[in-house]
Formats: structure tokens, sequence, C-alpha cells
């Protein structure tokens, strides 16, 4: 194992280091975020940090870097009020990770990288016309990251769109069997598979319960 | 596919509507944030909205309920300032779903569970042992969210423990490796399998030159 300080890690690369700290945090949800602007320009972006907030009332939150970096979803978003998130299938996650491109405002992703779009009656915001799912948000609150300069925008979901064929008899969506995918880091993409779904769980009144817990071995690194 | 509206959501059972309003969002970061109370009193539980905010200043945010539902975590970060997050591997992975039982506060859910703790030097909050990666953080700010009674708090990374075979000649984390796991809603984990890493992109400069990625045909649903 290695240990470092952040005063080590604040000397490496800026490249080597941006791919060490955006990986240490572990897997992301891959989503493509899709807005308009006032005057009818789309655009599609991805975004690996969402986070559920809570499930009554249902809210998601997201990470925004800052306007300079990436302007053109929060300014379309504080200009309407709407957005839709979009979840990416590995059939469609290298256009998705090309959507990362800076694009001049007024040219839309949906052209440029051939992603056909989609709408629906009375909801502004496009959608990514394959995607497995997609979900409308009205936005609640915008927080500025005064420590970076970034945003936690928080939305209510509105209305969610989803293949029929992964909703499970509990509610549970069972992305996997879509191959919907997760992102690490900057650049990387990911599948997935079942490990396990466990029942909610209950505190162990004796300590010795816990040996019922099989624990794995792990392998030696 | 299937369009709903939160109205008709918001009429569906309870554990139904939790469970499908969770896994919503898709895979996140399956993590066991561990604190430590002014007293000594360890804890450990399982979060999985985490989500990173900057690579210089290092910061990591994450999404902790209401008070009343899960008060020691967040109530030992603001008394210490200071929190170790651990990845979940697999073979942890059943333990670390436990975690998010109720424990009583005096009772440490390292004993409870048997997950092996350990310590570094001068920094108050335990770690996970057997974790193949940790990083321990300074509470930066505690934001409050009035929507719905939860917090999103701000780490500054201090140090980063982590299995070197991992470590990539670019500093990026090939956590898949090690089999550190994602979860999905509020009972399911998984491993992941790489699709790709693509690289930095940039603007497509004419239409025609997206043709150049082949688009993966999805398989009818």
């Amino acid at each position: 194992m290695l240990t470092v300080s952040i005063d080590e890690i604040k000397g490496w690369d800026r490249f080597y280091r941006a791919n060490f700290i955006n990986s240490l945090s572990g897997f992301k949800s891959a989503s493509l975020i899709s807005t308009v602007s006032p005057d009818g320009k789309t655009n599609v972006a991805i975004f690996s940090n969402i986070v559920h907030i809570g499930a009554d009332p249902a809210l998601i939150g997201f990470v925004n870097r800052p306007k300079e970096a990436a302007p053109h979803t929060l300014s379309n978003i504080e200009r309407t009020g709407v957005y839709t998130i979009n979840l990416v299938d590995k059939y469609m996650a290298e256009k998705a990770h090309l959507s990362s491109a800076k694009y001049e405002e007024g040219i839309s992703e949906f052209d440029a990288l051939q992603i056909d779009i989609d709408f629906l009656p009375e909801w502004k915001a496009p959608l990514v016309k394959d995607a497995v799912c997609s979900y409308g948000l009205k936005v609640a609150e915008i927080i500025p990251i005064s420590l970076n300069g970034t945003y936690f925008v928080i939305g209510a979901i509105q209305w969610v769109k989803v293949n029929k064929s992964i909703m499970c008899d509990d509610g549970f969506l069972a992305l996997q069997e879509v191959e919907t995918i997760c992102s690490l880091g900057i650049d990387a993409y990911y599948t997935t598979a079942l490990v396990n779904r466990w029942e909610y769980a209950k505190p162990f009144k004796k300590a010795e319960s816990i040996d019922a817990v099989p624990k794995l071995q792990q392998p030696t690194r």
C-alpha cells in the first residue's frame, strides 16, 4: 500500500493528479443532461457526478463545473428551469464521452455527434431518443460552491420514461440488463455485473451473530 | 417504454417508489465512511451518494440523510472535523451493506460487524483495514438542503492510501482490477468491467466526421 499526503499529491504533474483524484472516489452514474436555450438551441453533455437526494420529494443533484468551463447546461437550466437526464448505455458510450468537448454556443451536440433527439409533449428540454431511461427535472435549487466555483444543482423529478423490461416487481430498475454504464475518472466507462441484492439491514443483537455472514477471502495483493 | 408522471409515482406503494426513484439515477460509488466521536467511539457506515467536486483543491462531496435518520457520521464530522472514506470491494460488500442498520450510539459497527479497524498516525478517524483504497478528509463545508432535511457535506482530501498495483502510468486507478463495487438503489451491488477509456474529447469540425465513430447497434428491447 502507498500512503501519500495532499502536499505530495499537489507536487504531481497536473494531468497525473487529475486522473488520480478523479478516479479516487469510485464509480459514478454516466448520464447525458439535455437542455434547451430560450431561443430553441438544444444542448446535451455528459455528467457523472449525480446523486440521489431523496425519494419523496424525488430530488436528484448534480455537480456542474465552473461556468467558464461548462456554461451551456447550467445557463439553459437557469433560463428555462427544466432539464432531462438520460442514462447512457454501452452502445452510446463513445458519443456520450465526445459530448464533453467544448462546442461553441449555437452548435448542438445532438447535431454534431448525430445523437438522435426526441421530445415529450409540453416538456421543453429534449430527450436522448435511444436512452433506456430518461427523467425530467424542474430545477429546485442551485447552490454555488464557493470553495472552487462549481455548482450543486438540485432538481425535482417531474416524469420518468423507462424501458418496461427492466422494472422489477419491487420497483427496482435492473439497469445492468440493458447495459447502462458507470464511469470512473475522466475517461473510463464500465458495464456492471450484479454481486447481490441484500435485505434491509437490521442491527445484530449479539456480536457473535455476524459470524453468520461469510467473509469472502480477499486475494493477496 | 413506459412514461409516468411524478403524480402517478406519488400514488405508488412507498417501498416500490423508493426502489424505483433510488435506482433511477444510476450506479453510485459504494463507500464506507468512518468517523470517531470526541470521546473515542468509532463509527462506520455505508454511503453511496458521493461526488467528485474538484481536483485542485481536491474536494469530495457526499449526501447525508436527515439527522433523525442518520445522526452518527455527521455528528462526529461536525465535532472532530475529519473523516475517512474507504472504497468497498466485493469481499466486504455484505458487511458494508449491513452497516446501514441503525445501531445505537455507543455501539461501533466495527465491533458489531467485525470489520477490521486501522489507524494512521495523527489522524483521528479510523480506517477500514481491508479497503484497497482509503482517503482522509477535513470537512470544508456542510450545506443543509432545506428541501428535504439532508446535508451536502464537502471535504478536502488530506491523504490517500491505495494499493499500488492499481495505479496506472497516468495516475488513473484501475479499481475494477481489485473488484471495488458500485451500488444501485438501496440494496444492489455490482462489480464492473471496462468498456473503454477514450481520449480527451475535442469538438468535431464537420458534422460528417462523427461518422468515424462506430455506432454500436442497440439490441431490440
